[in-house]
């Protein structure tokens, strides 16, 4: 950020007054520019004891399996974008389940909010950003080929519990970048 | 927003190619500047049966009483947020327990997200945003004179399953500003 978004003056960073954090402010008309963590959220579609999964047709992580997940939008429930997002990626109408996971993504400014979820009938596909969706048995998970920790958490976390029977509700913070977890900017 | 924050010219409102909803596009450097909801964190931390609330010092709201709860900064947990939050508006350290409430506030662009909190000692003052801060009796929590819609649901839904021996997780929304529900602006 480098110019005011309501006068289009320069911005810049120093502490306002009253705070302890450094803020982007106008110069000319005083606003303080606050920048918060976005959130991502997304849903584990099950049919059958299989799992939905998409393969990411767009940057970052192309080629990479994900679960339909993206940024939540103003004027809009948690539980209505994991639904949206299985819609638009997967062509899926999901029914939403429990909490599942919630994970910050501090590196991102990001947190990853996921729900369990049914698919009620086999109809799925691959909707503008997947190359292609598949149901897979928990034995066939491509887990080198998933492409967020996130993702792979939360399907972990799926898994150990439903192996259990429970519906748990599991937190995780990643503060940095891993190999497979590079910023998330899909859907 | 009038102007782009990374080039300083005109953006406009129009739906991107492959989007579809409206955006803030800039007409000269194209960058695609999108809004989405932001996270208040807050906490209902409990001493001994009691439950800690805080007087709004500050507007919306000033004079009405609320749990420490705040914007979710960039590079923090939620944990960690509510935790700070408690630090700032009632000088309290607490400990962080189960996740209690998510509320979309559809209106004000805001998912308010509260948990359970322990206060694991008698100890707490009136931080700079608060005009005072007191632990009130289950009886004697003043619903008339609480601040914001999200908060007296937190609080009604804490009392009820703790009365219940239950830690449930709950979800509601709110579509328009009710009368005790002015955007939130606080912490």
């Amino acid at each position: 950020m480098k110019f005011c978004s309501v006068c289009g003056q320069p911005v810049a960073l120093r502490v306002p007054e009253g705070d302890n954090l450094p803020r982007h402010v106008c110069g000319s008309c005083g606003t303080i520019h606050y920048r918060n963590p976005k959130i991502v959220v997304g849903c584990v579609p099950e049919w059958q004891g299989r799992i939905l999964l998409c393969r990411r047709a767009i940057e970052p992580r192309r080629g990479y399996w994900t679960i339909p997940a993206g940024f939540l939008e103003n004027g809009e429930t948690l539980h209505a974008g994991a639904q949206r997002e299985s819609q638009e990626e997967a062509l899926a109408q999901v029914e939403i389940g429990s909490l599942l996971a919630v994970v910050s993504v501090l590196y991102a400014e990001q947190v990853h909010i996921m729900f369990r979820a049914r698919l009620p009938e086999q109809r799925f596909g691959a909707g503008a950003e997947s190359l292609e969706v598949e149901l897979f048995e928990e034995a066939r998970i491509p887990w080198p080929d998933i492409a967020f920790a996130s993702v792979e958490f939360a399907l972990q976390r799926y898994l150990s519990d439903r192996a259990a029977g429970l519906e748990g509700l599991h937190f995780t913070e990643f503060e940095r970048r891993t190999g497979m977890g590079p910023k998330y900017s899909g859907g």
